[in-house]
């Protein structure tokens, strides 16, 4: 598989959140919004609940509610906090089943955003 | 907290459930839809994630997407496989930032019903 | 099957329906608003596309939209313009499996509608 | 028109919203969870824009995602903010367009809402 | 109407269809993923109802639940099944009403997939 | 910032917009359709709210239903009708509360667009 173009969509995806995130938090500088942000931040911290399953759950929610955005970042997290393909698959099934084949189209993006991330872990540990 | 009605409420949901199911699938016995009940029924068995942890990404997926019935289906399970008040409160938590306060009305659902399933699990068990 | 409360449900929902439509359309009055409801029973006549598929196209977006309203209401044109049980579960059936397990609480209430609506009609051919 | 059943509505919706925030809030105490109800306040206190046009968007927010509580409490806040029935029926209107027909049942509640809460007004005032 | 860059489109969206529905099912091969995928195929085959209608509904679905790729899918199989441009037009239109405003977008991309698809098949037919 | 490609992205839109609905209203001409587009249209002119606050309330629900280039149209009328920055940063905050941080990529985008609108009128006003 030629993922090259992938690999540039993950880095776009990274600097346009970046940017924004920035423009947003250091220069709009809006009260309520920073909080939220920060309660987001939070909400997947280790707590009864450890982080990484709270990224699994971020996970699904992403996926039931179709954001493209939303699910790369927290695939991310989730392979950062270490699930292999097989978990992500069966937490990317419980989602399917819930949220029907209008998830489909998310679940090809999702294998290819794992797929990219797996590549740019090996790459770096070269 | 007088929970009689809740407790109804429990009751009512399950025999209205347990009644339909039947007729849906017994009765009405249509291929796809027979096969669409296995389905969700083995997303949640264990496999690579085990099966506590598919419930607790169905309840949040439940809880993002705003269905009462399945929220208190699947907070059943989550109870049955030993989550505490705590765990629990953490997924909704993420639920909640995940999906915006449009979630409120669910999450008040929510915790009314882990309130009576702990009930129903103390009464049981005197 | 007792389907003397869920009896009384259908005759509910449609009274209530009427009172609250005579009281939006008559006395409120709003030209937008009174445009808008026009132009809905308009997308439901015979056109290119009969005014059966049209009535089946909207039970299908009700469901995967997951308004029980909505499919009530499009459940009685369907059997009003012929559609057998058989076809109601095929149509469903679509949109179970592009909406997901979260349709399924309103297919077990559109089945019990369709129930509900052969009694009626049985009892009105008495 | 009959409002009894419907204003028992409003006050047993009051009085579960009071009951199970308190349950959340004072009992379970989930910082997380009270520090989003603290940000939910705060999103409509006078600011850039003032507290009523902030109650304004809340309710067509509120109607174009279909939750009948949060249409509830965002139209009282309307009323107590002074809007009339004529600028809450523009404001409808508009979630109307963009939610489509699916908003229907839920501008029917809306409706009935309105009406009660100035019934309860005018009962006050006597 | 330069079409050119809409044809590149379609060519574009079915290779990275293909290309990834082969890496989910061939490569990756999780047992509830497939079996989704198998049932959702089923879904739209000939039964009570016949293939043709089941691919209308699935675009009404789609466009009501507002999934761009899904659309592009059962918008080529409902031309291959023989719907003219006027019958879509009113299934389109039902989706508009039920869904709204926020489908306008979406209602923009169907018309040029329809476009679209109309020239490959003059092409083809050259 | 550099935001060349943004300004682009900006008169793309607007172009594949025109073009569109011109394909959709002048040479398609389906009664319904077009009559759903006039509703649209009339839906925010001055009433017993004005203009402005409808277009507001425009942008809040295209941000919770979480559709980019409804968001990108409210927010030209928006600024066009003479809202600060503030005052739509606070309508997008409630938009946040409401909607959760699915929101999130979709006000990144929002603010991009705020930032590409300010820019275009200061040209045009040099």
């Amino acid at each position: 598989m030629n993922t090259s173009d992938g690999a540039d969509r993950l880095e776009a995806f990274r600097a346009y959140r970046d940017r924004m995130n920035e423009r947003i938090l250091e220069e709009k500088d809006h009260l309520g919004i920073k909080r939220f942000f920060n309660l987001d931040s939070a909400a997947y911290r280790d707590g009864a609940l450890d982080g990484g399953t709270k990224e699994l759950l971020g996970l699904v929610a992403s996926m039931v509610l179709r954001c493209n955005d939303c699910i790369d970042y927290h695939l991310q997290q989730c392979i950062e906090q270490g699930f292999s393909d097989e978990e992500l698959e069966d937490a990317m099934n419980v989602a399917l089943v819930v949220g029907g084949s209008i998830v489909i189209p998310h679940l090809r993006h999702a294998v290819e955003t794992i797929d990219l991330l797996r590549e740019e872990k090996e790459k770096a540990s070269e």
